[in-house]
This record gives C-alpha cells, structure tokens and sequence, in this order.
C-alpha cells in the first residue's frame, strides 16, 4: 500500500434536500412515519411538494454529507454520486466542489431530474425524509473512478444504493477494487427499514467485504433482530472489524474485537434538525481514523461534527469543522 | 371603491436566493462593497459562484419578501414577477403558492434562466447581494393584470423594477390603474445606489403618482442628496402623503402631513443575516395599514415582522407570523 490521494472516498445518492417545518399531524396526515426514510415516485413528489409549506435547498444524500464533513474537517474527501446536467444538479455539484471534494462523476445528460428529498422537520426537531432518486438510477459500474478507489485510505457507502440493483453492483465493485489494494471498505446501514429490505446481502457482505461498520441503536438491533442492544452489540462485534453504534444523545459506542468504548455526546445548545446526524459523526470519525488518532479520539470527532449539523436546518456543516475541532484540542 | 380580493399586491423581481456565509476578506477581494447589491452579468454570476462556498437556495426577491410576509401575517397578497419554466422557477413558484400569495405571472418558456441573488454574509450578519436579474428581463406591461390591480387596496412596489425600461414601463401601468381605481400605491426605493441612478424619476413618481414611500435612512438622504436626516424627513413628508423611513435598530419614523411617529424596533435576541428586513417591515406595516391599524400599531407590525427575518438565513418568514403578532397583541 503506497501514500493515499484520498482519505475517504464516499459513494452514494447524490441528493438536493428541500426542507420544510411543518405541524405534527402533516407527517400522519399524508401517511408517513415520523423520522422514517422514504422513496417516493415522481407523482408522489409532486403531490407532497405541493402540500408543504415555503422550503429551503440545501444539499444533502447521505455519503455526500459525510463527503462534505472529512472535507470541513480539513480531510481530502473524494465522491462518487450521479445528477442529471440541471440546476439542481448545478447546485449539488458546485457545494460538493465549493466544500473540497473531489466530485467527477459525470452528470446525466438526460432522464430523471437531479434527486430531491422532501425533508419535513416537525417541532420536535425530527425529520421524516421523502426521497425521489431521480438522476441517481443512472449510478453503475462504470461511474466507479477505480484510480479514486485505489488511491483512498477508506471507501465509505451509504446502505441506500442497495436499493437499486446498478447501485448495488456499483458498490460491491467499489468494495473489491478497494480491497484488492489493500484499502479499507466502510458501509453505514443507514435506516432501519433499509435494513430490513436488505438484512441478508448486508449481513454478507458485512461479514466478508466490511473492515468499518457504522449503524445506530435501531439499525443494528434490525440487522440481528433483536430488541437486546448488548446482543446486537457482541454479534457485530464478531462479523465486522471495527462497529461504530451510534445512540443520540447517549452518545456512541466503538467496538474492535474485544476492545468497547463508550464515547458520551457533544453537548448541543438547542437541536434544531437531526438531519445529517449519522452522516456527520461518520465524517468525523473516519477523519480521526485515517489521521491516525485513537478510536475513542475518532469518536470524539464525530460527536463534536454530529452536534454541529443538528444545531441549524439542513445536513451540510455551516461552519469550518477543522479549525472548531482544533480549538477543542481534538484535531 | 368596493371591496377588495387583496389586501397587497406586490410587484418586483422574481428571485431564488443562493445564500453563502463569507469572511470579511472575501467581499473586498472581490471588488465589492459591503452592504450594497450589485446588478451582474451571466459571466460575473458564474465566476462568483465558483467563487463562493456551500449554499443554500430560498426563494427571494424584495417585493416577493413582502408578498410572502403580508400573507404569513394573514393578509391577503398577491404578486407579479416573472421566473422562467426551469428548476428554481418552479421553486420560486412554489414559495409563493404555498406561502398563500396568489400567484399567476406566466412563467418564460424560453430565454435567460430564472434570476438569482448571490447573497454573501459576513461574520457581522451584513449581506452583500449580486443579482443576475435572467428571466426578469421578460417581465413587461404584459404581466400587469388589471383586475389584480383593480381589486388590491395597495400595490406595491419595488424600486428595483426601475434599472428596466420594460418593468419601469409596467410599474408605471399599474399604478395608474391603481389610481383610476381609487386604490393606493406604495414603492420602496430598494437601494441608495438604485435612487442614485434614478433620483429625478423617482421624485417625479414620488410628487405625483405615490400614497406611501418606504425607505431606510441612506435612501431617503440619497433622495435629497442631504447627510441631514432631518431634512429629507421633512422634504419627503411634503411630498408623499405618507412615508414610512426604517433605520435599522433605531426603529422608525412614520410620516403623514403635520403627523411625526417614532417607534422602536422589535428587540432581536440575535441577528444572524439582515437581508429582508425592508421587505419584511413593509409586509407588516401595509397589513396593519390595509387592516386598519393606526400607523403606529401598522409600524410595530412591521418591526415585529423586520426582527424575525434578521434572526435567521434568509429572507422569507420561517413562522406564522400572524400567530406571532397575534400572541404579542398586535393583530
């Protein structure tokens, strides 16, 4: 293994966030689950957008967040995600460029717009997230840099792209390129229902292709089902390297054989939208890691970036998180 | 006169807003004034892009702040402007609608893309804007829908509109169908840059053709080429029947004939980006005017609604500012 180009290389749906307050009963009124994850057709985008309130754009998808968080935190971040050659697609590609990261992957010149997810955030701070993938069926193989992969200290996916069988495919052959060069692979679960669509493939490629598994307390009681943490917990222990399980505001728990470290959260003054939450403490960790600082030091990293991200709307740091995590004496 | 199906019509330059935060060094570096708002080209526009870090995008526009603020404070508003048929038009339209501005100016099928405001803050919470006006170039007398016009107790306006021979054209039509309808009519002069390039129209408008003038401290004394504040207070009190003068912290001065209101501003527990306040206090005045109110119960409508705006990025309210003003006793 020679010098790496990049510390972490993220793949994933490549997202415009559109993000609303609303009410309580907006969420059960239109039949969603309150903090859940849903993919939505063009016509149920439609029909939704309509119905929310004024709303603001911002960049997201999960592993572009995190992308933008190794980023900030002065890490060489790289991503892989499709939009299509349209405004959004505009926007999402200039906040990845504007933030550092390497982001090549070609746009689409035709199809599906630039994906949107319809993010409404309720008083109590939680989101219940509707997404229409969009331009992002237009993710394979063949948008897999392999020289990015190769030169990468760590390639990091996002549980989602198992949900299109291109995007699939795409990751585990990310996953082999990068092992091949005796790189390390890292996944986040990303939702519990995500999970359950998929337990099986996960658990094997967990089991075979994964040195870094990032879940919090429901996705991993999903994989095992079970309602035991601690059960979960020692079965992770077991089929992954390293498990980072995050737990809200009881902070996370780093696990690497027989070695567990409980890392407490960041305080947080007041949350104002959890978006970007798990995203955010993946980046902070992952730039601990690759910069050779200890687990419970990368921990550490990614609760002070998750504390940040869910103090203000939307899912991109707002301020520089390097130079914040350099006054607290932790990069 | 009869009744009326709006209490505002507010018409302006249609436009999404593409907010950064920035360091004090990146404004000078860029050869660009802080505070002021700067007309740019499609090349300058991209070059500063590039330029800038992450943002995020909120529908905008000075007059569509207003129309976004007297229906937030239950009023009935309406607006015209012109977006294109694009991605962030479809935004901006959306804004409107869901906000209750009714909202029916044909959006262009073809040429320049829809407007956008490059909007840079700084630590101090100042904003500098540079605005490539796109799809306004197509708003013309065409877009002036007389019945609209007929049937709202004010229409507003913006001095913006003026940097256009065309939308000059249209501001012109619709206050004289204002007027022909016993109805009032109102500008704001935007900009002491945008007076200083159209002083002599402006008073001319002012003397003859307008009910109520909004302007902040460096626009009425740059109408009256004055540094005296006392001084233009009285000119613009001999010329326009009622004039409505913002000065930030200071509160402001309402003016009708021998009548001299002074009023506070709203106390802000933090300001995090001043852009919109001027929209916003007009939005709570003209509800207040256009409801009756005194005009100094009209201006603390508008400082309540000024102090919301600045307390958060962005330029649209982010909470139902009826309910707000109606908790403090105001509506």
């Amino acid at each position: 293994m020679t010098g790496s180009d990049f510390d972490v290389l993220c793949i994933g749906n490549a997202i415009v966030d559109v993000i609303a307050r609303v009410e309580e009963d907006f969420v059960s009124r239109h039949g969603l689950v309150k903090g859940s994850m849903n993919l939505i057709d063009e016509a149920r985008a439609e029909y939704l957008y309509a119905a929310m309130g004024q709303a603001i754009e911002v960049s997201g998808g999960s592993a572009g967040n995190t992308a933008a968080g190794v980023a900030s935190l002065g890490g060489k971040a790289a991503y892989f995600g499709k939009v299509k050659d349209d405004q959004l697609g505009a926007i999402f590609r200039h906040d990845m460029r504007a933030q550092g990261v390497a982001y090549d992957t070609p746009p689409a010149p035709d199809g599906p717009a630039t994906a949107r997810s319809f993010i409404l955030v309720t008083p109590d701070s939680e989101r219940t997230m509707n997404t229409y993938l969009g331009a992002c069926v237009n993710f394979t193989s063949k948008d897999v840099d392999r020289k990015a992969v190769e030169s990468a200290q760590v390639t990091y996916m996002e549980g989602y792209l198992w949900d299109r069988p291109e995007a699939k495919e795409a990751f585990k052959l990310a996953a082999r390129i990068a092992r091949g060069a005796g790189r390390q692979t890292s996944i986040t679960l990303s939702d519990s229902f995500c999970v359950e669509r998929h337990r099986e493939s996960f658990l094997d490629l967990i089991r075979h292709d994964i040195d870094i598994v990032f879940a919090n307390e429901t996705e991993i009681k999903s994989l095992y089902q079970t309602q035991n943490f601690d059960g979960a917990m020692k079965a992770i222990a077991k089929d992954c390297p390293v498990a980072v399980l995050t737990r809200s505001e009881k902070g996370c728990i780093v696990l690497r054989g027989e070695e567990v470290h409980a890392i407490p959260a960041h305080p947080v003054s007041k949350v104002v939208d959890v978006t970007g939450a798990g995203d955010l403490f993946a980046a902070g960790f992952l730039r601990g890691f690759t910069s050779g600082k200890t687990l419970p030091e990368a921990a550490r990293l990614g609760s002070v970036a998750a504390a940040e991200v869910i103090s203000h709307v939307g899912a991109r740091p707002e301020i520089n998180l390097g130079a914040h995590a350099h006054a607290l004496g932790l990069l």
